[in-house]
């Protein structure tokens, strides 16, 4: 099957810990490399997991705190002296640039290749990315400054032709396309074959959504309804209930709340508070809610 | 004895790889915290190796490379969330507040101490800090931008008074603070005790020399004659001497030549090059100039 996997490369919150990285992933969609947040080292922990810097294209950043974009600059410097020479796209909100920009100019004036940023508007959920596998809609979220997560769509791939039927039926090569695409096929004595004698289907599309940093919120529901795989904040603890509203974020047991309430398969916990030496104190409340809960960590890579 | 030693929290160079982090060490002397160069993660290996956030009040930055100040914004963000409310100095070349203060402004604007960036001129060998225990003088290096390193020099300290020499001659405690740095005591009835029965006298003042990023330059070697230790940089082996030439930096035997001509009592080699994967190749070439040298590592903690 061909890829469709989540790397975490840091999942730590604003205070960083030895034991989490500040907020980064990584999805392998096909050998495309996508990235979501660049807290400080990410480009450290991106080598570590053996990743290759060469097929990241896209970075999208959720919003503007440090915990989640410090790592920008020496990622894009060390792109420049690996050589780089491919357009580097950041997705964000408004605002990065006014800070970035400037540090590029000075810091990265040799780069070889274009930091382009393009800006979306965290307030409502539209497509801002989209290629021939995967499209990416922002989700918005409720948290202290603009903010949105995101939604990765496979799209619906081509169904696999089966080569002894093809040989069989002698069909013409200008006809495969169509019908991997699902049409039939007519001999040429006018019967028809249907597309379903020809091929196999192709796996469902598989999709992902990344919400971080957000407080409890229904109205990500309806985005994000279905999804193989839900990457939700869980900063806090039950007891730290209060402390989490403050602050826009969620509590793990809110985390599963939100999964099961928009019927997800699978819920993966993340954004932990240095607060909690064991962040199964996390896992079990959320557990309690939506069974099919992990923790993220750091070197973690899920396939979907 | 009064503590006077270096942590080391990153030596490598440019390139970040998974041995080593970019440029960065902490200089503990007397439980006041130094800091030296500030690479990408630099706040986490801080913590790694259990140093204390509040006992840091000035950082040195050598030169406007990302690799050694890249860590800034993420530390001095840190600082801001533990609550710290004394300034911070940053002592730096001209040009850095372009693109920190901005980054401050925007990212850490309620943090509740203030930055300070004090500018000194590279090209001179000059005092830029001072306080009772230490001064720290500029070291003009050879580099492709504005760049120095940095000499701090423990100031003499007061001998040590021998409570029972005290006791037999029933000194008034108003005499000690006199004692201590130096003076004789004179009786009563006009005898004078020396000094030199009274106290003994402390350990001599310590020295430590920081030379990164360099070429070879002899003119550094009047500033650091005779260190107790010199941190030089030996980005290159032997074979890529043309490189070192090219790029601004040295190779682990003209380390050694500096530190020969110097005279210093111990040389650590650092600012390793991504290309070898064993540093022991530029600890041979330095040891065959040089002996005692040591090569530096992440976690490396050497008492002077």
């Amino acid at each position: 099957m061909e890829k469709f996997e989540l790397d975490i490369l840091g999942c730590g919150s604003a205070t960083p810990t030895t034991l989490h990285n500040p907020s980064s992933q990584v999805l392998n969609i096909r050998e495309k490399l996508f990235m979501i947040d660049c807290g400080e080292g990410t480009q450290l922990q991106f080598r570590r997991n053996k990743l290759r810097f060469g097929r990241l294209n896209h970075i999208f950043i959720s919003h503007l705190h440090g915990d989640h974009c410090f790592g920008l600059i020496g990622l894009i410097s060390t792109l420049g002296l690996l050589g780089r020479t491919g357009a580097l796209v950041i997705h964000t909100v408004a605002g990065l640039e006014n800070t970035l920009r400037p540090e590029i100019d000075f810091f990265c004036k040799d780069n070889p290749f274009e930091v382009k940023v393009e800006v979306f508007n965290p307030k409502v959920s539209e497509v801002i990315y989209e290629d021939r596998s995967v499209s990416v809609k922002t989700i918005p979220l409720l948290h202290r400054i603009p903010c949105a997560g995101f939604l990765f769509q496979e799209k619906q791939k081509e169904a696999h032709l089966l080569p002894d039927m093809i040989r069989f039926y002698n069909i013409p090569v200008r006809e495969l396309a169509k019908i991997k695409q699902g049409a039939d096929f007519v001999t040429e004595d006018g019967k028809i074959v249907p597309h379903g004698r020809l091929t196999i289907p192709a796996g469902p599309p598989r999709s992902y959504a990344y919400c971080s940093d957000t407080a409890y919120s229904e109205k990500i529901i309806p985005v994000i309804e279905g999804v193989d795989l839900l990457y939700h904040e869980a900063t806090f603890a039950d007891t730290d209930k209060a402390r989490a509203k403050e602050t826009g974020h969620s509590t793990a047991r809110q985390a599963a709340q939100i999964a099961k309430m928009a019927n997800v398969k699978k819920l993966m916990l993340g954004h932990f508070s240095a607060r909690y030496p064991d962040n199964n104190i996390l896992l079990e409340e959320a557990s309690e809610v939506f069974p099919n809960t992990v923790l993220a960590n750091e070197g973690l890579r899920e396939k979907l």
